[in-house]
């Protein structure tokens, strides 16, 4: 079973490669054109699409899914008019690829052209959201790149009527045959061949758990780009304007506190303790949200419970924040190196030099000045789309927009030189 | 063992992650001087370098090592003093950290600077030369990187004196500690831990064989940038200039056969094949090129010996050529989509739209019109100095010098925006 598995992914693989030849050939018109039809396309199938949709939502309720879990799962006419728009708005964008990064002449006469390309092949592994194969392949087309998808088990039916209603549509407007590719099937161990499959795929981009996260980065052969936990801090410096920090604690934890971009430990200026912290409690207090504090900060704090070192290095994705006070801004950059996911830190200071270090000291994709955390978002950087937020250094780090989804390579134009 | 090895070099993986932080904050200038220290400092060990460097040789020969291996290994004056003069060459290059990227504000008023930062710690991982252990200590130290570097067996008397000198001569003038580390055993397992090291290296390199890179790249968990094989074409199209072609052909092949962006195959337009190939038979016996050649071109080049299918997918790194006639410029792109391995491919032609759909759908690093394989280089491209050229598509394709040693993070500065 497993050996037929792998048979067909391999297939799909080599035809996802012939794919990427013909989809790097195609002007940024044609595939604007391909992805308004596919945008269309999407609404033209909605009776399918809401159909398959409920076959995955009563399997999830057979299954015990959970309410939050069934809602990731749901479609519905609104939901999916979004994902139609969405694919729309990718066409508008600008399309990255044929830019030229740089461009120089060599004393020989040699002139040297560094151009955006498409990387090639992408795999994408997600899980529960449906919206992710729309989302996915919409970016990744709009790149240049052919996609294979693998989605959760739990949303296949409604993933194989989307991707089917974007590959009908598409194709009838030019769409190169196997660029969008889903794997039709559910078995777990598609994820393991995809993963070794670098002789096909450029990329895995894991969208998911830390668990499944794992699984790809020690299998895989090929490049991965991580969207790792998020365990972000604001630091409110001695100097700090306590209104603004009230209000950017606020906002960092509880806009949106399941996201990874949220909020999870507070630093505070040990001289400011006193003076902030009962203030902060009041107000997240009427957030609901439920305050870990260590043991310098804890009586200043009223309502909250005492943090255990694993509460550092927790991301809660909930209305939960861990307090610590530091003795400066030394303290606040190591706890920070130490103990965040080098994601996303925010410094709130009047004091430009303290800002200026913390932001060139904390090691993370994305450092602030008394702004909220919520910020670090491809939409909220201008990218106009992102394909997550990564947190890895190599390639591609913080928000992904389309740039992140293309290589380069060198034209070298010449007129017969040879090298002595 | 293994097990004391491992905990020693997850130690020195700890000590590494603490250097890169005091790294990347060290001026330009700071690093500069440091270099210049490290380059006197090798040449002031001369003598302990020199001597570790005849151990190694003389347990080489006693291992019965090849002429070619023991003369790769071998240190001498001479020899060392380029090996300095390289360290010094690199702090004369300027320092692409703390550049600016991109910077833009957004409607709401915070401004998102794009800044060059160091990667942070980088694994390199290499086979018998030592002046691998400068090169690439000096570099990644250059970029505001530490290095843990784990060289071949044959060459770690070398390895440790050369890393000794630079560590010493280089802490006297405020080079971090651990900033520079080198494995100081050889067991084989070091490989392996060092692959296994997320938490404390963001990058690791494999400088070597084929079997080197895929044990590094079916074991690593962070990201691996390889410098696999060239399989490097040259295509003569039906327009070409004969001199030109064979002034090329010959330049590609025989300047220096041993290295990855020398020629492999040859392609030829079928309709020159006839008036081009005797004429380049000629040249290339006269330079001792044993030639493989398809059908087709046989009877054309007296000399020549059959190819098999093998042939084109081999990286001779040696006087031998691949010769295949093609139907045309589509035959030529996907043969060397097909069989290359996405280095280094030239065309030969006078006719403009044809060098642009060959140098566009060639998927390889480098794309050239008119030009020698042999200018994929760092140094011919005007880095200054290269790591090596990567054949992967993620975050360096082609030629590596300094820039591409780095990361970026996002700075944003705020006036207390929060997000609605």
């Amino acid at each position: 079973m497993s050996d037929d598995i792998q048979s067909a992914i391999l297939d799909m693989g080599k035809k996802a490669r012939a794919a990427s030849y013909e989809l790097a050939t195609l002007s940024a018109e044609q595939k604007n054109n391909i992805l308004r039809a596919m945008a269309e396309g999407i609404m033209a199938a909605e009776t399918e699409i809401l159909e398959a949709n409920a076959k995955d939502i009563a399997a999830g309720e057979a299954n015990g899914l959970s309410r939050a879990m069934l809602d990731r799962l749901l479609l519905n006419s609104k939901r999916l008019q979004a994902i139609s728009t969405a694919v729309r708005e990718v066409a508008d964008l600008p399309d990255p690829v044929g830019e030229v990064l740089s461009e120089w002449t060599r004393p020989n006469g040699l002139r040297i052209v560094k151009k955006r390309v498409p990387i090639g092949v992408i795999g994408i592994i997600f899980e529960s959201r449906p919206n992710v194969t729309s989302d996915a392949a919409s970016l990744c087309f709009k790149t240049g790149n052919a996609t294979i998808l693998r989605g959760g088990s739990e949303a296949i039916h409604s993933n194989r009527a989307l991707a089917a209603a974007m590959q009908s549509s598409g194709a009838a407007c030019g769409l190169p045959e196997n660029s969008i590719q889903l794997i039709p099937f559910t078995d777990r161990s598609s994820v393991e061949h995809m993963a070794r499959m670098d002789q096909y795929l450029d990329l895995i981009i894991p969208r998911g758990g830390k668990g499944l996260i794992e699984k790809v980065v020690s299998t895989a052969r090929m490049p991965v780009i991580k969207h790792y936990d998020g365990v972000c801090h604001v630091f409110v410096n001695d100097d700090a304007d306590h209104a603004m920090a009230i209000n950017i604690v606020l906002n960092s934890k509880t806009q949106k506190p399941g996201v990874c971009n949220a909020l999870e430990t507070l630093l505070v200026h040990k001289d400011v303790a006193s003076s902030f912290l009962p203030k902060l409690a009041t107000t997240l207090t009427s957030a609901k949200v439920d305050m870990r504090a260590d043991e310098a900060s804890l009586p200043l704090l009223q309502g909250a419970s005492p943090a255990v070192e694993d509460d550092w290095r927790t991301e809660y994705l909930d209305l939960i924040l861990s307090i610590k006070t530091v003795s400066g801004l030394t303290e606040a950059i190591s706890h920070i190196n130490a103990y965040g996911s080098h994601h996303t830190d925010s410094i709130v200071t009047q004091r430009e030099s303290d800002a200026m270090r913390f932001m060139s000291e904390v090691d993370s994709a994305v450092v602030m000045w008394n702004a909220s955390t919520r910020f670090n978002d491809g939409g909220e950087f201008g990218f106009g789309a992102e394909i997550g937020i990564s947190t890895d250094k190599l390639h591609a780090r913080g928000p992904m927009g389309l740039a992140e989804l293309t290589s380069y390579k060198y034209l070298v134009y010449g007129s017969g030189q040879i090298r002595s």
